[in-house]
């Protein structure tokens, strides 16, 4: 890839970069020295649960790895074994040690199922910041005004609506910052809620005379309901570390304008490819339903294996069919691609020719992954990742799979 | 001393007193227990050169010492050694512990001169500002909200004006709060400019579940000018570690309405006796100028001797009269005591009869301290640290000086 082609593909599904120039000279930098680029994401230390919402932005930090750069996955231990100081949050009592450790074990069976282990650095905030002193406070905080701090959002309207503000949490944006300064990071990522916390890093660096990361930030991933964000407490996510079936049956109760979005934020299939599957759903050539299988089989491949995501559909579809499907159903292999349901039915020997195949189908008797085929200029995925049920009357089923 | 007297005499010359109420209920805890009360004073650590404007408040430790309790003279080497960490202000180089040390030794020198070394303590906090780790830190922090901090006037009025404040000022306030729990002070003093600072001591004891110190403000000194706060930098002020001579002349150069303020805030004096002093001036039984010279030795003499203070009169009054005073002047101790001119003169047989003295004053042939006398109601203070110069006609010298 040449180095645009590197920040197309960096920059997909993303809300804000900043700034795209000084990117394009680090990835010079790095492509001429052959050193990688240092790419940074913070995490909270408290119990990980990582969901799809979560996923988007590592995501990103695969596909820096992808082009050979080093991720850093930076646990925030040092707030986290402070807890909340002031006392008045009782829900964030400070954890041990060893709390943090096995946290950071969970962390790491979570997100090598995306990213690399090998390009993976995973570190902790404390290493530092249990070096640091009070002089050392005293010089962080000198680096930056109290306005600047105030402009983060959340504390502009804190402040506007008279609600307190413990001076500890003008703090912590300053320790986040400094950890890009300890770890020389080159690129950071968050989400959009996170800017103003990546930019006080920018800044920092710029203080510490260290050359200033980029910033990349991602979108806030829609929960399954389509209207708040993914979060666990308001019950519309979906764990990566849940049973793929529960994923399957997740991922297929979203809406079809939501599909299009996880395709953007989940997948790695391209801005063009995933028009063109758009278009085909417009123009009624492929059937949405299908689309989001597909969808679903992509997605949880990621976290499982593509045999477990084939196995999710069936189970998913048989779920729905209970009595309807036979025990076994054949199996067979062809070439992938996008074929017409009638050449697919002919393909593979479920009809004589076309002209049964579309007598059939304008009889309402065949059905594709258990849904009527409406007419035959329909078409169907066979790909690696999907298989796909064809099913002719009441008791000719087959499974296609691509080679 | 009751209590009560104990809390008036405290008071006198004081500008905030937060709260009464705190200082009698550990007042009389002391006096029941017999514990000294800890009496706190901050000092900044860069090269102190004290004039009269800081001893308004040294008098008022001074006071407590009389009273058995004990001072602590705390000098802020922590925030010395950091210096201004944001580089901006090239005057506020750090200091080097061997600079604190040397600093250190100046400020005793100059404020033994007034407190008694057995009864105070002089402390450094860098004793437990370099034992604060980060975590530490955010705790000090966390026990107090951003809008408290801002409250400050400083910060309040660069806020509005939009003045940068950088994030590193608002824990100096912190820093010197904290101080108070580190020395469990019972009660801290500053000046009025300092109020918000002590209050903030106040305010982190409470939350480190102490019992609250007393606040005292004294006020800030008018310099020799009457008009500016006493300052080194302004020119009007009286360094405590100037010759006797030149605090004479500076003291008696200033106005008859300065003088009193002076007397109040610079001498032992009681309200009762300067309001006496001050009532015999206006009636034109004492001369403002001898009133002067009054005050000029009883500041003099705190920090030199008494003696020193009246060699300090003679060579102000020789300075004036080159040429007119024989070299050596006979002395006479008599009784302390205000004396009515006319019965002085007869009780130190410089004249044979009060008829004798009225009609030399009348014809203007006797002065007092090189002034002349206007009339025979006039009152001379003889005390312990008043030495009086008499004169009748041009030959008959007297120096009276009390037993």
């Amino acid at each position: 890839m040449t180095i645009e082609e590197q920040i197309e593909f960096l920059k997909k599904g993303t809300v804000d970069f900043i700034r795209e120039e000084d990117l394009k000279a680090k990835l010079e930098r790095s492509q001429k020295t052959g050193k990688p680029l240092r790419i940074k994401l913070g995490a909270d230390p408290t119990a990980p649960d990582i969901h799809l919402g979560h996923t988007v932005v590592i995501r990103k930090l695969k596909a820096f790895q992808e082009l050979g750069h080093t991720v850093i996955f930076l646990i925030g231990s040092f707030t986290g074994m402070i807890g909340d100081p002031s006392g008045k949050n009782a829900t964030r009592p400070p954890l041990s040690r060893q709390e943090i450790d096995a946290n950071a074990e969970t962390y790491k069976a979570q997100i090598f199922k995306l990213l690399d282990p090998e390009k993976t650095e995973i570190r902790f905030n404390s290493e530092w910041m249990d070096e640091f002193d009070a002089a050392d406070f005293v010089k962080l905080t000198s680096r930056i005004t109290v306005s600047q701090i105030l402009e983060r959002d959340d504390f502009k309207k804190r402040m506007r609506e008279e609600r307190p503000i413990s001076m500890h949490e003008l703090l912590y944006p300053l320790v986040q910052g400094y950890d890009s300064v300890a770890l020389e990071s080159d690129v950071e990522l968050g989400g959009t809620d996170q800017t103003f916390n990546l930019l006080v890093g920018r800044s920092l660096q710029r203080e510490y005379e260290q050359e200033p990361q980029v910033i990349i930030t991602t979108p806030l991933l829609e929960g399954t309901d389509g209207v708040d964000k993914m979060s666990k407490s308001l019950g519309n996510y979906i764990g990566i570390d849940e049973p793929a079936d529960e994923m399957f049956g997740k991922i297929m109760s979203i809406s079809d304008e939501l599909m299009w979005r996880y395709y953007g934020l989940l997948t790695d299939l391209s801005i063009d490819e995933i028009g063109e599957l758009k278009q085909k759903c417009q123009s009624e050539e492929l059937n949405p339903r299908n689309v989001k299988i597909y969808l679903a089989k992509l997605i949880i491949k990621d976290f499982y294996s593509e045999e477990g995501a084939n196995q999710a559909e069936l189970n998913f579809i048989n779920q729905f069919s209970k009595g309807n499907l036979p025990d076994e159903i054949e199996e067979m292999k062809i070439t992938s691609g996008d074929y017409k349901i009638a050449d697919l039915l002919l393909k593979t020997q479920m009809v004589e020719s076309k002209g049964e195949a579309k007598r059939l189908i304008k009889q309402g008797g065949v059905k594709v992954n258990e849904e009527k085929v409406a007419h035959a200029g329909i078409y169907v995925i066979v790909n690696s990742s999907i298989g796909t049920l064809l099913q002719v009357g009441k008791r000719k089923f087959l499974k296609v799979i691509a080679k």
